[in-house]
């Protein structure tokens, strides 16, 4: 087997899912919503499944999806994306990123990567040939400074990775940031790949930035997105990357032989729904927020402490403030198996000097889920 | 961009359906039917995206999928396989070529393939760090032969890439050869990855014995399987890898990070349809060796030579003996452009020492597509 991948376990997610399956736990660790999407884009997709082509759609993916994808971005952020040559539909951002990781990484370009750090980033980098320049952020504000970012550019930096906003942080990364990131990036002619798939997860009335409208940015950064987690249907593995034609042109090779296509039912769905499901977009981030602060007041009632929460399907608990002596993973090993209640452990998503006192709970879920969550993490203190 | 895969054009299916629809031409390049599947199929995927989970389904997929897998190749192949632990479900076969290449293969191994090649191992082997080790294979019966692997074989020798039924050779590859192959895995240690996605497609009665059912290739065989070839629905992108534990184990970290999972929905649909359209699987065969039948005969009324198809969806012709002085690559850029029909010109399967003399064309067409085909092909003569 080979030595990277070889090396590594099975994700945090999968591994806190199947102990919750296990034990019969309260699962508010892998991040997915409890509730299914819109219904009339179920309907569009079950429609296509009986009556459109279930054949190889064209590679970069489905004409209509890429101008829907052009024009919500257009509309939503200010994009200006033309969908021949600056769109490939993949998918599942899963892909997007092992796409971006395969075809621009050439072995020895070293990488910045924030730390905590989505699970998929270190394992496809490293395998890729790339090296790994890691950034620690700090709770609870998890702020990017001019001093980390020396530390960690150098000249053989060709390539950063961004997740705004952050999971598990559960923070929209501030203009100030992304304007000292963009200013690197600059600097060192470096590539972004902007994981944006929680871009429209965002609460409170603050707005996702994409890091491609900051100066110098428009044909530097590989902006990837989800429709699952757009549309709450993370099962849906409809993707996509955005970016200029020649990083386009390079992100299409490794595109056409990690899947070749995605569905075209499941793209035509995200087509349609992107250009007609507006109120539903709007009215998501309403619906999650007031989840988030069920969750929050529960938690709070119960003498947890809560950390801020801007974006994302989380919300994190400093374990230490909440009258807790265990270390993260200890204590989300004993809640699942005593207590019948699955959190992440934010340690699993460092590789070096991990924070140990922070658990990620997952809220986009029924009322008396949270409760019954509330009550179990309760129990497991 | 990376240097490999920068140096790697469009996939030759992609640029012949791209001319097809620029020239409106009858496609009989990119293998798929234009058909669409079995009905109840669809009805099953649409009754599963509407009232189904949209949700992040196991990693490895569904366990009734891969129970449905395992009772499958039990049913056809005589396989004993665990669906616990043997079978990943893959965003098509694809991507389980994609992730058995990273997952098994450490820089510097060497992997013995056979030309004609389906166009996405070489790139996907060099990106993992794999050296190929071409071997040529010769029409019209495309044989394997002793000395052919006594030179290709060596001990860096770490895996061989089977295609069978061969994609284009369009021939099943006979007991003769696989035991022959199958003896110099176990001689030198070499793991097989065996893509198998034709197997369902197989003509005038021959059976598909998967290289796994040798003797010593059980534990070490990679077995890719599709369903969008069993069932005709080349763009549904559900694929499997069967493989023993140890090499199960570290197939999923790579497929964790390519793709993660595969629409649950799509998943379901193929499970319930491997368990309940085995009359329909039956069928299959006989309608396509109908329109085998169909287009040969066209073809050689006009004076082609057509060479033996025993499976897949692909014809070939010969076109020396068919009176064609060109080229098969200027020949099919001629034939999309001059005279509307789109088909593959073999030698862009080959990376060396091309077989320039044949054209592939893909029959599962509606009677009228093939007939058009064939005037047209004799127009472009
Ligand atoms: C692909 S499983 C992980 C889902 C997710 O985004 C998370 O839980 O953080
Ligand atoms: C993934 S496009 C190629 C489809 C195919 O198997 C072929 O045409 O050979």
């Amino acid at each position: 087997a080979n030595s990277i991948f070889a090396a590594i376990p099975t994700t945090i997610f999968e591994e806190m899912s199947g102990l919750a399956r296990a034990h019969g736990a309260v699962n508010l660790g892998q991040g997915f919503p409890d509730s299914n999407g819109p219904q009339p884009l179920r309907e569009k997709a079950a429609d296509a499944v009986l009556h459109g082509s279930g054949q190889y759609p064209p590679m970069p993916g489905l004409p209509e999806l890429r101008a829907a994808v052009a024009a919500h971005y257009g509309r939503a952020q200010g994009l200006d994306l033309n969908p021949q040559g600056e769109i490939t539909i993949t998918s599942g951002a899963t892909e997007a990123l092992a796409a971006a990781f395969f075809a621009l990484i050439e072995p020895g370009d070293e990488v910045v990567v924030f730390q905590p750090v989505y699970d998929a980033y270190l394992p496809l980098i490293r395998r890729a040939g790339g090296i790994p320049r890691l950034v620690r952020l700090s709770p609870p504000h998890w702020r990017l400074t001019r001093a980390m970012l020396e530390e960690a550019f150098t000249p053989r930096t060709r390539f950063v990775v961004l997740n705004n906003p952050i999971n598990p942080a559960a923070v929209v990364v501030p203009d100030e940031d992304l304007a000292l990131l963009a200013e690197f990036c600059v600097v060192h002619d470096a590539i972004a790949v902007c994981d944006e798939v929680w871009e429209q997860v965002v609460f409170d009335g603050l707005a996702h930035r994409p890091l491609m409208a900051f100066p110098g940015m428009r044909d530097r950064c590989v902006k990837v997105g989800s429709a699952g987690k757009i549309f709450g249907l993370t099962g849906w593995k409809v993707g996509w990357m955005c970016a200029a034609p020649p990083l386009t042109q390079a992100l299409s090779r490794a595109h056409q032989y990690l899947t070749f296509t995605t569905p075209p039912n499941l793209q035509a769905a995200v087509a349609w729904g992107l250009e007609n499901l507006g109120g539903w977009l709007a009215q998501m981030p309403h619906d999650l927020q007031r989840s988030r602060d069920r969750l929050s007041e529960g938690l709070r009632r119960e003498g947890f402490a809560v950390l801020p929460c801007q974006g994302t399907y989380f919300l994190n608990i400093d374990l230490p403030a909440s009258g807790v002596d265990e270390a993260d993973r200890p204590f989300a090993l004993r809640a699942v198996a005593q207590a019948g209640v699955a959190a992440i452990p934010v340690s699993a998503l460092f590789e070096a000097d991990p924070v140990t006192t922070i658990l990620r709970l997952c809220f986009p879920k029924a009322d008396q889920t949270l409760d019954a969550g509330v009550e179990r993490l309760a129990r497991a203190r």
